[in-house]
């Protein structure tokens, strides 16, 4: 294993085979693995956005660790005073907090946490730039339900250009040897030309044996200039109907939370196709391997080969 | 007991049985019993609407029975995205938590989240349906100081219409045998006919030899047509004057917070003869026999039969 | 000693021979002393001021000690319903809480909230009033750094007028020998003549040979007539060069948070000379200490003399 922290700030940060030994270990937690990796420990959780499944989940994997938790949101902070991020995190520093996990609005946030921050951070979703968290369940999960993801078509939909989900999946799908397509209108593909993907704006295209359909929120205010809500969900909400292009036992995935009725019906996002909520459930274990990985306790078993590896 | 569970939405949930092994229950936690009937659970509170004793009464029973509580507002959740009720609760479910206890402005929220959570929901109030756990709690202190609540007088005065607290009480209160009156302006009045209760818009009449009056909180903002405040303070307010012509010792109860100086003067609101702080302390033990109930491990010394029983 | 409680609202609770004891026994919680002086007990945190550092560490300081703690923010409390402090305080009494810690923009909050707590109570900063802690904090960052604190020169720099720090600083470094000089603009320094300290509107006075600087959080908002921003920076900004006029191996203090570019330069505030961190660092062994005492827990190790004792 390369990688062993201190911090986990993008899906870049470790290699296919570290890849492989944390979702072995998030196996065995799932499995029941009991741990006191960070027993004694401090662990802030800093979320400048709203969250519950991110924040809920984080929090649940660190106490079942041993940790304790303490919450931190800026209205109740200094942070309503102008206190900048850097003097917040050099504070948390000092206090004695040994893990702080950072869900901030500014793409980098995290990055810059670290700098002055001795002991470890984990990016929970910074701008549109990374949610690798979010990036390991989805592979998790998938992982569970499909065996090795190599040479399987996943397909994204939705406003993919400001997803940080959208960034992170693509970074591990392409690791796993997946071939993945980004869907959506036009306006949201310019700029990605440079990833490892398949971008098209025609969703029947985008689905056609898809084994994957990955939705993604689409965000009314950020409707582009060309892209009416209206529109949108005529040419790309992903129904049963159109679902019926992709594999016969595709699945559909959302990171939530889902605006039914917009970038999909409630008979896809709750049908039988839907794993949403074995994306929550495995939320936990998934955050506990990561965790307790960057305070160096990840344990023996993890050392077995894992059952969804590559190829 | 023909009640445990799995969940908590209304007083009619339990019969008058499980009542009385609900209190006796929460009589022995009052008294000092530890137990760990939640050990190792994760419990969450979704308070959609503020409070401070419902939810830290809530939150100090379920520590004490060694849960995990992790604390739910909507202002820093994805709520504020827009996530329905139902999302939020589904993906609760999926991380992990066993128990959700719920307050929400919308009469019937906490039996949507029923139908959704594997686990045990506990209605801690909603909008101006239930607030089974208040009037446990209320029962409870009444049995403490008075006994028995057959064939006693209980005045209930305010805001009856719009008052979870009121409706709760008018069925536990009648379960225990008490005569009950609802005394308000007539305005208030309309609609309650159906209840097994005395409407009156007389104070004096409806106090006279009460041996229980039970103030609500009068909220300004549905001060109605034809109800001014002025008119409301003059006419209902519960003075030491007009308590005079309740019974003897009549006790004062009101579930909080306070308008002092509109439904109640201070000096009775804080006499002899109000429990309102006894109310507060009850609120503990109650929740802890409901949630340590649904829990599945209420303990044999619950079986002994109740100081306070009916009749 | 003489104080032991059982609250800690203002810095004169205690004499000098106190102070030394609380700062014996916060050396041994820094130096890692383990204790479970508040174990079982239920602590609330009730900060109707935003907070960071002072909120965190006393969380952390009391779950060391084997608390539970809770939050009460007013937002999300009845407050928002318009309960007032002292019916808030008598519920937290009644449902079990045995410490309160009490931030509130009122000064006098924390002594309101004492009549009607029948637990300890600890002011954690009010209104324009007192900072307890933050001044024990300061005098123990000081003594470690320097030793003993009398005859030594601490020039206090910015809104003295409206610091609840620098009003409780004044005392704990009184007690201790310091000679004090307040600086900042004449505006700021009218009624503080009764005070044992030396006021000057010149701040090369007041940090020719000083020994500690303290620069104090100056905001905007409160920028009096005749007091511009622009004018407080030319006149009172610490700066490298300024420093250089006080004693050779001064000290920087700040209570934070800062306002780098106003009341001091990013290079002093992160420089060599700064303690800043070293004030965070020591909040939660001096907050341990307070917690500890106030439990009636303080421990024989605390017994022996304490290296920065007087004179």
């Amino acid at each position: 294993m390369t990688w062993s922290g201190p911090h986990l700030l993008d899906v870049d940060d470790f290699d296919w085979q570290d890849i492989n030994r944390l979702l072995a270990l998030a196996t065995d937690y799932r499995e029941g693995l009991r741990s006191d990796a960070l027993g004694g420990r401090n662990l802030a959780l800093l979320f400048a956005e709203p969250s519950t499944r991110t924040r809920l989940s984080f929090e649940v994997a660190a106490r079942r660790l041993g940790a304790e938790t303490f919450v931190l949101e800026p209205l109740s902070s200094s942070m309503v005073k102008g206190e900048t991020l850097v003097d917040t995190v050099r504070n948390l520093d000092a206090i004695g907090f040994s893990m702080l996990v950072v869900r901030h609005h500014r793409a980098g946030a995290p990055a810059v946490a670290a700098r002055y921050f001795g002991g470890s951070v984990v990016n929970a979703g910074d701008g549109w730039h990374a949610h690798p968290t979010q990036a390991l369940l989805d592979l998790f999960t998938l992982h569970r339900e499909l065996g090795s993801m190599a040479r399987r078509k996943v397909c994204i939909v939705g406003d993919v250009l400001h997803s940080r989900v959208a960034r992170s999946n693509v970074w591990t799908l392409n690791a796993a040897g997946a071939e993945i397509w980004l869907c959506g209108p036009s306006a949201w593909l310019r700029g990605l030309s440079g990833l490892p993907v398949v971008l098209s704006d025609d969703l029947d295209m985008a689905l056609a044996g898809a084994d994957v359909v990955m939705g993604l929120r689409v965000q009314k205010e950020r409707m582009a200039a060309g892209v009416s809500l209206g529109d949108y969900i005529a040419r790309y909400q992903v129904t049963e109907q159109r679902l019926a292009r992709a594999a016969p036992r595709a699945v559909f995935l959302h990171p939530g939370p889902i605006n039914e009725g917009v970038e999909v019906t409630r008979g896809v996002a709750r049908g039988p196709r839907s794993l949403v909520l074995e994306q929550a459930r495995n939320g936990v274990p998934v955050r506990m391997a990561v965790l307790a990985t960057l305070a160096g306790s990840s344990v023996g078993s993890a050392e077995r080969s894992y059952a969804g590896s590559r190829g």
